[in-house]
């Protein structure tokens, strides 16, 4: 008998995943589970922040717990001896991206991570063109800071940002960008 | 009239600081405060996570909800360009650390870090002494590897860990220890 997948690993969704319907997070998720296994860095999805209310604590439950905005970004971690932040987001606009979409304490966070020797980035994917963009934070923070913007526009980050091509292991391989600057 | 403090900062948990009461969690979230504030160094605790069972999307409630085992650390980050990860605990033991009180993958991530070039320890108070250390994961890892051992000796703690001194503003100043090995 044959048993081709075998070889253990730590987190086994990368393996799993085949169909397009998956979302940015679970593509992250899953590369970061490849880059885990094989070695390459220790980047994971922060837990979502929630304000528990009630506990019952003879069985561990929360019976009402409300969820919170995080303080920072979604991932971290550290790759090649260098801190890596970033936040991640889906968008369904052909055109471009709402700043909206991403908190002011965020962008002041990846500014932050930058001013103190880190790599910091957003992932952004759009949906209904099926891209992904990688854009380093000092290329998208003067949308930010001028506040008259409402939007990136797509072709903006066409420009200063780096398509993640699709691949299968791993999915999202954001990395191999992140290379070309360390 | 007077108004001491009327300096804006991000957090204000340790302005407010002065009972011996606080527990080593507070202490080091309102030193995250202090560097964060100072622009010293970008230290976040991760939250506590949540598998959300049954969620009230209207109201953005949790009404079913448990405490998960969390798959790293409590804190981590950026101090002077370097990663940082660290797990913190408090015992009331007086004379020994009980290695049960961390999990085997999160040992397996403290020495994850060090393999790709971070800084990480852990931090741990010995409450009814009110003393509390700092030993990097190299000083202590033996007592993990070896399946032998089921507490680490105080005596051990102070001869490899460092005093980590109570203060005013940070609280518990464990950068200082970093310090001497970056």
């Amino acid at each position: 008998m044959n048993y081709p997948n075998k070889k253990e690993h730590t987190n086994k969704t990368y393996i799993e995943y085949g169909n397009r319907g998956m979302t940015l997070e679970s593509d992250i998720n899953s590369s970061n589970s490849y880059y885990l296994d094989n070695n390459i860095a220790v980047i994971y999805k922060k837990p979502t922040p929630i304000k528990a209310v009630k506990v019952d604590y003879s069985k561990n439950k929360i019976t009402e717990g409300y969820y919170e905005i995080p303080s920072t970004t979604d991932y971290n971690g550290i790759y090649k001896g260098k801190y890596i932040d970033f936040e991640a987001k889906e968008t369904k606009s052909k055109t471009s991206f709402p700043i909206s979409n991403i908190h002011k304490h965020q962008i002041k966070h990846l500014v932050r991570v930058i001013e103190h020797g880190g790599i910091s980035f957003i992932i952004i994917r759009f949906t209904m063109v099926n891209k992904t963009f990688l854009i380093f934070t000092k290329d998208f923070i003067s949308y930010f800071e001028n506040n008259i913007k409402k939007s990136i526009p797509l072709s903006y980050i066409e420009e200063k940002g780096y398509l993640i091509k699709d691949g299968y292991n791993p999915v999202l391989d954001y990395l191999k960008i992140v290379d070309k600057f360390i």
